[in-house]
């Protein structure tokens, strides 16, 4: 078998066999198939598009491509959840205690700051102490002793796919759903999950601007872990404004230790019913409830009832984190300048451009400018109003947070084009705007028009 | 500039800067711009298109992109004619030395054997002691004392299509008019000429099949041609069977030899004709006859009062060749082994697939299978027919030479498959289909449909 056979079939919008797809990802993985080769047939791939069982096969394959969680014996079903990228996304923090004090385990295996978006592996390494490069072993270790983990990806995992990765970053075939599918899914399915919540971004702040895109995602992701035995939903949630009250890293660890200690703050009203939610479809789905509206109560017990920050501070503690700043987790927060940013006008808050509010994010220090920098622990923004609310001229609508006075000039330009005043409210989008499941995946999965 | 952001450009089908073309050349030539991000934009820009616009400024940035030929103070307007590639082709061997004959400057820049066609460099490389790698300073005094030089590509000289042309022929972009225009056009126009005759070959022997692909692509090179300020004129010949009598390395030096010494043979007739046609328009093109059909009577002179012959001796001894054995050209063909392919029953010779012939020619030892190796001097195969006669059972088509017996087994296996005898002549494709100039090329520069 030839690569050059295999990209001239995808050129001309041929459906490879399963032993193309495999030959393909293997050489990927141990690469046999130079860089050149595998960028050509990503093009391809992306302008000719795959079929669903392409997909299906290139998941399966890239799944294989190294070692896999083995959960013989763990005597737990295995749930976990996925966001497709957000801004101020703490969730991950309270899904995973919550679906563990229900009695499931929760492998989760996250990744860095992307884009605009956070990175749920910079958030925990700000815990003084906290280690995310385990070995498997390792976290299964953590994993029977807590029921969740939160981990990176090890270099064995999916090897394909971070050789992938990087090809797509760098020559331009990132953002098909063809090639999302695949990367996002053979790490989740390579956790060995019984269940899968994929949590889908919608709006301004998502990564797909188009609605029908991430529909389409989504529903081939459904398709794709249930034809790979992992009961699988997704929710498409609103990414209109940053969620909670903090967008940063340690920021966001106080904000989810706030919410596991029952502390409240008025803008903490979403973040609290997402993650709820999400948890409660975790639960359902690893069958510890019969509807996903139960899990979400049996999820609010578990939180108010202080199980689940007992989880999570035994996990943290077994990665070698320190909690003893969890008492107090405001005081950790020491950046060396704050700035507040001020509506311009009275009126509504109409509308934000939630991707630049994350990049405003990224640049006050919380993200890289190239891959391998270290992240700045306390810088961020904190939410000083919600979309829909009445704003008068001169209030604070955020406060930056940075170690760099020069470093707030771009994010305030990037607020200011941001924000939009209106001088009548605004419709804001509900929280959760679908959600799709095995019942009602195939109305979605329509072939999107060819790029 | 970033070569992410031309690939994405070109991705969604956006029409490039010529300041975006640039930077992608002089990144191919000195190599800034890694492999894996040129074969994505390759593959992009095959599944894509180009306007002509982006073709002709491709091939002006692929033309500078090294040194080109300078013909300051030369004092002769320089022709040339390239050709598509064919089977049994020795053209070149007489058009050159005819239109040098007729007071022009050829300065011929030829390839090796590529697929199922033949390479002018390994047919002149077994004239003993023939010199193809010439430095443009060694080619340009050659072309000063004789009127003609036969080299191959220097290091130098459009190093741009070098690395973009082995990665097409790696990472499958190589089919594409869009693409093949200015890989040949660079390299051509790098030979600074005033005038330009392109072989386009139809019919069965051609690398495109599709005629209206051939056509396109011809008009295509002609648009680029004249617009870069080289009359350029392209002829759509047909390669539905081998040109003249032979088809090798060393045979085909024998078969010009012969013609340019005017000795007869059957078989000769439509090399002849065709080589004379080609210098026709080269000296026309060149200013030296008022209309192609005066330019080729003019070349028959030449041809047959010797001056052509002369030129070329001349020119092989300018580049270290042995003339000696141009006397009897015929005794210097010496393989180990001669095999006849006869007629499997009578009737007429209807059809040949000439790319298979030209298969069984490359494998009988006259091409290689890999880069770098040498080829066999005395391997091919005699025409013993052509298409259109009327052939009886068991009668010679072709006699196979080769150096080993076992190599006469896939040829003849190819030949089988080749050639349809039927009962009803059938006709027989004119020699010259098309002629695509100035003044028609617009009405075939359509764009074709999306591959």
């Amino acid at each position: 078998m030839h690569a050059i056979d295999i990209i001239l079939k995808k050129r001309g919008g041929g459906e490879l066999t399963l032993e193309e797809i495999r030959f393909l990802v293997a050489g990927a993985a141990d690469q046999s198939i130079p860089p050149e080769q595998l960028s050509a047939w990503l093009m391809a791939a992306f302008l000719r598009g795959l079929t669903l069982d392409e997909v299906t096969g290139l998941t399966t394959a890239m799944r294989y491509s190294g070692e896999v969680f083995d959960h013989t014996g763990l005597g737990r079903t295995t749930v976990d959840k996925h966001s497709t990228g957000g801004v101020g996304d703490s969730t991950s923090f309270l899904v995973a205690p919550i679906a563990a004090a229900a009695g499931l385990a929760v492998p989760m295996i996250s990744g860095r700051a992307l884009g605009h978006t956070g990175g749920t592996l910079d958030k925990l390494e700000t815990i003084p102490g906290y280690r995310t490069q385990l070995s498997l072993t390792e976290a299964r270790r953590v994993l029977v002793l807590c029921g969740a983990t939160m981990i990176g990806q090890t270099k064995d995992l999916v090897p394909a796919d971070r050789v992938l990765y990087d090809l797509r970053d760098r020559t331009g075939s990132v953002e098909s759903p063809f090639l999302i599918c695949p990367s996002i899914m053979s790490k989740k399915l390579a956790e060995g999950l019984h269940g899968l919540v994929l949590d889908a971004k919608t709006g301004s702040g998502a990564f797909l601007k188009d609605p029908a895109a991430v529909r389409f995602l989504a529903a081939l992701m459904v398709d794709i872990g249930e034809r790979s035995g992992t009961r699988t939903a997704a929710l498409l949630t609103s990414m209109d404004q940053p969620l909670g009250r903090f967008a940063g890293n340690w920021l966001e660890i106080w904000e989810a230790v706030d919410l596991l200690s029952n502390r409240w703050h008025p803008m903490y009203e979403d973040i609290r019913e997402i993650s709820l939610i999400l948890a409660g479809w975790m639960i359902y789905l690893g069958g510890k409830a019969g509807a996903p509206v139960e899990g979400r109560d049996l999820a609010e017990t578990l939180l108010i009832d202080g199980k689940a920050l007992d989880i999570f501070l035994r996990m943290v503690e077994a990665q070698g984190g320190d909690t003893s700043a969890f008492d107090d987790p405001g005081s950790f927060h020491q950046p060396k300048f704050r700035r507040e940013f001020c509506a311009s006008r009275s009126g509504y808050l109409a509308y934000m451009d939630c991707a630049k509010i994350g990049w405003a994010v990224q640049r006050l220090g919380a993200g890289r400018e190239r891959a391998g920098e270290t992240v700045n622990a306390h810088a961020g923004l904190e939410m000083r109003a919600k979309l829909g609310t009445r704003v008068r001229a001169g209030q604070p609508l955020f406060t930056l947070f940075a170690d760099d006075e020069a470093l707030f000039d771009e994010p305030e330009r990037l607020l200011a084009e941001a924000v939009v005043i209106a001088d009548q409210p605004a419709p804001v989008p509900p929280l959760i705007a679908q959600i799709i499941t095995a019942e009602n995946k195939n109305q979605f999965l329509e072939l999107p028009p060819r790029p």
